[in-house]
């Protein structure tokens, strides 16, 4: 089968054999997103080598120890953990010391013709979900995972600083709960498409006169100033979400987190299944957010164009 | 009187008048105790001007709103709110966006014959409880406040980073709550002195085999690093309490706090009450802290003496 593989310096796409069974469900992926995790293991930051990409949809083809799965349209939980520690015998395996992560860690990926994961994982769509919709359950998963690390209510006054693919999710996610909710960014064009009718669109040279007015602010523009900027934004004893993974050295002032008595939360992937009703009861237009869709023997060209700034979600289909 | 103040650019013992009354409550100070944060202003970082010290415990001697306070020897609250906005009418003025602070910004400090604060901050002092043990007051509900931001159980693995003064009270005042609690230094000697029957020390550069284990971890180091220490201490969705406010730039890698889905709690005064109640009952011998006491006339070798490293708590008599 065709895979999009990393290999240590560079993206390839390249033939090789069907992932092995095991104990394990195979999916025929029928479509799957290129998130900026993707970029930065492209870019050598994860130390991943293997089969890309954790964003799909698919059918399961064979399902060897419950056959009821096979020719059902399905996501997947991406963190695959051991099944025995205490974290795991309690139903997460989000952090059991021993996972392995689809596509990003000891696992290879969703950006090729099939893959495997434990029938635990796997999820199925509801009927009415579109396949371009459904590819997003991860990173709406993702954003809306918040709302469970953070209380929300209807009057708490939340920004979402950056206006790409995540911010926009966080944005559309988090207007769930609140009445009061600010997306900050730098395009004008993409605060645009992300508006709806209870968000408001800032642009980021625009936000100084909201400087110590929110009681949450949520870091998803992937950049190493927006810690700063998302911390200015914050009343005392605000909450900051950090949803970037930005890797590197950044720098900044921890003693105003001190001194305002602020609390950062880091945020990284959320449950299934209240994504997945979400997208449901139609509440969110996700796939509004496609910006080109490619096949995946044309998969360099769609990472090239995921790169570019200001691009929002990429597709691909095997 | 004497004072002890800053202009800016070095601290010098004064001779000025006794602090005009207004409304507020004409304290004579019996002891003045020696903060980090004092070490700071003298550095010029936090750009006040004027009497430094915000530990004390003093006489009330003259007191126009409310006479029976004269005589009754007082401890006080350092934040003086504006009384009208939403959070001093909550009766929390810790955070009021036109508080003053005594010794730290907009208002003179302790380290002076008299000082003057509102009624509302003062409380008076238990019998029973010694003036070198009431001076402590402050930092202790700095470091017994952790409590009322974190869930300590008995059962929470507690690790504080730092054996001064604030990380010893941090480590005291939590083994009140936790059966495992870890103070991790660099100096075996103040680790001896601070260790109790229920505080286990362990050197710096021993704590290598605890990485990853602790559930809350408080950073009270002062120093740059002790941030990314903290961190490599804490489990997978542990809590890291920053105590230290250190000022300049510090560089870290925020995604470790993402992909362990990390929470850090900025954390800076605590109640008072709470802390007076732990001195009453006798539960911490925080004059064991004491390096030193020094005469007022003599406040600038004291200041030396505490910024030398490793210095423990310097004591100020008028």
């Amino acid at each position: 089968m065709k895979a999009l593989r990393y290999n240590g310096s560079e993206l390839a796409l390249e033939e090789v054999a069907r992932p092995d069974l095991n104990d394990e469900v195979l999916v025929r992926v029928v479509r799957s997103g290129i998130c900026n995790t993707d970029l930065e293991i492209v870019r050598g930051y994860a130390g991943f080598e293997g089969t890309i990409g954790h964003e799909f949809v698919g059918i399961v083809e064979r399902s060897p120890n419950d056959p009821g799965l096979v020719g059902k349209r399905v996501v997947g939980e991406i963190n695959v953990g051991c099944g025995e520690c205490v974290l795991c015998r309690a139903g997460d395996s989000r952090h059991c010391e021993k996972r392995t992560v689809l596509g990003i860690h000891g696992r290879d990926g969703c950006h090729a013709e099939f893959l495997t994961l434990p029938a635990r994982n796997l999820l199925e769509v509801p009927q009415g979900v579109s396949d371009a919709a459904a590819v997003f359950t991860e990173p709406l998963a993702a954003a809306y995972g918040i709302t469970e690390q953070v209380e929300i209510t209807p009057e708490t006054r939340t920004a979402v600083l950056g206006d790409g693919k995540l911010g926009i999710l966080c944005a559309w996610s988090l207007a769930q709960r609140t009445r009061h909710l600010y997306l900050i960014g730098k395009h004008q064009s993409k605060l645009n498409a992300a508006g709806t009718d209870n968000i408001e669109g800032i642009l980021l040279k625009d936000s100084e006169k909201l400087r110590r007015s929110f009681d949450v602010v949520v870091e998803a523009s992937g950049s190493k100033s927006g810690l700063e900027s998302a911390i200015s934004l914050l009343k005392p004893r605000g909450k900051l979400v950090l949803k970037s993974t930005v890797h590197g050295l950044v720098e900044w002032e921890p003693w105003r987190v001190v001194v305002d008595e602020i609390t950062i939360v880091g945020s990284r992937c959320g449950r299934f299944a209240p994504a997945l009703e979400l997208l449901k009861q139609g509440r969110l237009d996700v796939s509004r957010l496609v910006e080109e869709e490619f096949t995946l023997g044309d998969g360099i060209r769609a990472f090239e164009q995921a790169a570019r700034p200001g691009s929002l979600k990429v597709l691909l289909t095997p």
